[in-house]
């Protein structure tokens, strides 16, 4: 049998081991900062193998955390997975259902729990029978009240700082992460040695996020979230230091911690650097001379974000990922070409989601099934494949189904690719509206609405309707004392000139708000059901308004 | 089964014929410049899979090449692998034999030559049963005297541009490259899609050999060697400009390529940038404004070489590899600690072959079997294993057998590693001389020799010995007209101050020039079995003089 050794973590910890044993692990805690060298660090995290040992965790045993950003979690990142078991990161945030069944669906045998998290774990685990042989551990020197839990410091306190890491295959499972989907179970995605192995080697190309041993590394991304973007296991390849926020870091933390611990890379969504920018045009003055880039991802980077950073020194660079890609698909470096060209045209393209990343492929896929050009203006779903794609859910057969053909993962995001082979982001293939053998941006059309005065918040969902399969309605909150009846005309005119006559909603209804998702996002859902019961659309469109298609 | 998509070369082409259709592919030929577009090397390249399918190749049969740096062998790269075909890349340089013995080793079907190589390929097929079913193709446009071979224009002509490159496993075998041993028969080192995949990946980061949009780069190293350290994988996963520099570059043709095609990353063994250097002290007026970055491996990086190109501001950077490892092990950047120390001491860092590329491990073993302290003295055996190390050779369980010890590869390299994690080679296993228990580099003796006046020339061996196991013994080429009795004096008074004792050799002997193998290397081996032969040791070398040792 031909071929290279396995693909693991383990190699990225023994190069920061050895190479730069005194280079520093810093993280914000809520008993002040604390500072680990990679050696302390591999010392750690080998006790904690022990200990995980002494236990009686196995191999392919799932451990859970339930943590913000700080060292001992990332202790937990190569002292789960290189012992052979399996990191289960909980999203602290979830519901408390969603919390129950995603422990008894990756069946965790201990959950490493966070103090100031440690309430909201008991509440879910309270009584409930999916905990029932759950132990735990608390993230300390002592013991807490809220839950019944070991302290990680008397977990490991006598263990032996050194660990024969075993060799494991590349296909040992040593991640898993569930996506907080908007409707139904979450579902689990499973990473295993080789995943995270490609996707930190990918994310440290010059067309991923490369770091460097005089990196300072900052991931405000949570670690519960795909790994924090893979960032704690690039930055440890790489040699670099690292930074970790803590427990609910605030924009004055963050800065805190930027200019005293020399950040130089860091990541997050575009509400951290909205915050920390407000911060700062507050009036707190605050030194971001060390700060090369920032990594927006999540959602989409406003242009006057990346403009107010450009202007401070600072790169927003946007990437775009998923669950499903451990996460990194594709980031907004600009081309050479590109280089030379305007600002206004390089903020453009620095908007756009970006790039693929190198051993990645992805097609665009209209409605009949035809690759889309790349002209920027096309749409269709994307879809994407490569060796940090996973193939599967985790013990889901149905979703699996539903969400991979022919190899390929369905990412459920409709794209738009341009001449230079930017991807850019219009809509979820849930929310498009599928009008007349046409594709309409829900998100475009709200972004549209949403830009005029009198207009606090609106969304647009399409609806079912007999002969064009659906009709976009929009779904506006209207500001106090506006003239509902002028802005619909106004907002009805304005689309009919900005965009195809049949992209222009065939209503807009006045709402007191529009209904939101656990996490905060628009439910397109509940408006969708409650429009199609009010069976309003084919009343409400006068015949003669029907949009002209071919 | 978790896990993520094969990994396999396809999404680098795939990404270069998308991204970045207009970039270009030159290559310096016998019928003056030739300039492609990735666009139309994708169509190409295509078009030889499809020959190759009309041919008969299948999946894992073997497809060879005896040429230079060209973009019809850069064709072979994609074209023949990314259908399941393996690429065998043929050594032009080895002897008839050798390349009789590893075409019926391998198996190959059809071997791709050059014209300017027909000739040496028709002595070492003719008449040969090795040969009696290849086929070849001639690398151009025309039939040629020397061989009855299919013009490479011919054999791709009418076939289409568009190829569906199959899914192919990561295990697939990919490429075939043989040691050119000092001793024995060649040994083959498969290498599979992943290892290939893996070795673009490492070679992208930071710590590797990192290749952008905007670079143009130029592999002197030839593509027969090891794939030209993987620069054509590495610079289409980059979208990077190709320049080949044909068949026999002198220092003028390279000189040309560099300043006309804007070159800024280039690769070669030492003497071919001491080959630009003369050319350009001759007088010889260059710009190497373009000119980043030089990678030299093979051999190690004289500092003066190092020095000069600083001075134009070109860095050489030093690294190191091996065929068995697809080949980069090392790359000597500096660390950040050290961009901070004075010049000499960071010439001193980029004269040793470097640090270890992320997701490889070594361990360094001495005589005892056990791992060396790193501070830069003591010496041992370098290990290594990782995703693109080969695990065995080729069809050779006996070799197999004593070069792979516990999934770690023995490389033969006998290394230091200093306190900041360099390794620096010192010998080959088989030339360290192995006295009372310690180790003494032959490399360092034969220096420190060769820097006396009246020393033209000289080697150092180990000779049995009864009581130490081995004892150096120094061959010496002496300048003419030299008191070689005076020399000796000195040579060993010399060594006494600045070595051990016991390094010092047991005896300097006179010899008219240092035996050489075919590829002009220093045979140890012949002198050795000479001197054993002539039974000196115990009678030349006076009890008093023996070496104490603990």
């Amino acid at each position: 049998m031909p071929g290279g050794h396995s693909q693991t973590l383990r190699p990225f910890l023994w190069r920061a081991q050895r190479l730069y044993p005194d280079t520093e692990v810093v993280s914000r805690t809520h008993e002040g900062r604390t500072r680990h060298t990679y050696a302390e660090y591999a010392d750690r995290t080998a006790r904690l193998a022990n200990a995980l040992d002494e236990y009686g965790i196995e191999r392919g045993d799932r451990v859970a955390t339930f943590c913000w950003n700080h060292t001992r979690h990332f202790e937990t990142y190569f002292g789960v997975p290189n012992t052979g078991a399996q990191l289960h990161t909980i999203n602290p945030l979830l519901p408390d259902e969603h919390i129950r069944y995603i422990v008894d669906d990756a069946a965790d045998e201990i959950v490493f729990v966070d103090p100031s998290l440690a309430g909201k774990l008991a509440s879910a685990a309270e009584g409930a029978e999916e905990f029932a042989d759950v132990d735990f551990v608390v993230m300390g020197s002592s013991e807490i009240d809220e839950i019944d839990a070991t302290p990680y410091e008397a977990f490991i306190a006598d263990q032996p700082t050194e660990y024969d890491w075993p060799e494991l295959d590349s296909d040992q499972p040593a991640g898993l992460c569930y996506t907080s989907g908007t409707t139904g179970k979450p579902k689990g995605v499973e990473y295993t040695q080789s995943m995270l192995w490609s996707h930190t080697m990918a994310s440290q190309t010059p067309q991923g996020i490369p770091m460097e041993d005089s990196d300072v590394v900052m991931p405000v991304v949570p670690m519960f979230h795909v790994n924090a973007w893979g960032m704690p296991f690039t930055a440890t390849a790489a040699g670099a230091k690292h930074v970790y926020p803590g427990p609910s870091p605030d924009p004055a933390d963050l800065a805190a911690l930027i200019e005293e611990e020399g950040v130089t890379i860091s990541a997050g969504v575009p509400t951290v650097w909205l915050g920390l920018q407000e911060y700062i045009t507050a009036g707190n003055d605050v030194d971001l001379s060390s700060l090369d880039t920032v990594i927006v991802g999540g959602a989409a980077a406003p242009r006057s974000l990346i403009e107010w950073y450009d202007d401070r020194g600072v790169e927003v660079l946007h990437a775009w990922g998923m669950t499903e890609l451990s996460p990194i698909g594709t980031v907004s470096h600009l081309t050479a070409d590109l280089r030379d060209a305007d600002y206004d045209t390089q903020v453009d393209k620095r908007s756009k989601q970006g790039l693929v990343v190198p051993g990645l492929e992805f097609r665009v896929i209209d409605e009949d099934g035809e690759e889309i050009p790349w002209d920027g203006e096309a749409f269709g779903e994307l879809r994407i494949r490569g060796p940090w794609v996973t193939k599967e859910y985790f013990a889901r057969p149905d979703a699996s189904e539903e969400s991979f053909v022919d190899g390929w993962l369905k990412t459920g995001d409709v794209v738009t690719v341009d001449e230079d082979g930017y991807l850019q982001l219009v809509d979820r293939t849930k929310d498009v509206i599928k009008s007349g053998g046409e594709w309409i941006s829900s998100v475009e059309l709200e972004n549209a609405i949403m830009a005029y005065d009198g207009v606090s918040e609106a969304t647009v969902v399409g609806v079912p309707h007999e002969r064009w399969q659906e009709r976009p309605v929009a779904f506006v909150v209207a500001a106090d004392g506006v003239d509902r009846e002028a802005l619909v005309d106004e907002i009805e005119t304005g689309l009919r000139e900005e965009y195809p006559k049949w992209w222009v909603p065939d209503a807009v209804e006045f709402i007191d708000e529009v209904p939101k998702t656990a996490t905060g996002k628009f439910s397109k859902k509940d408006l969708r059901e409650q429009y199609a019961d009010q069976s309003l659309v084919e009343g409400s469109v006068p015949e003669s308004d029907a949009p002209e298609q071919e």
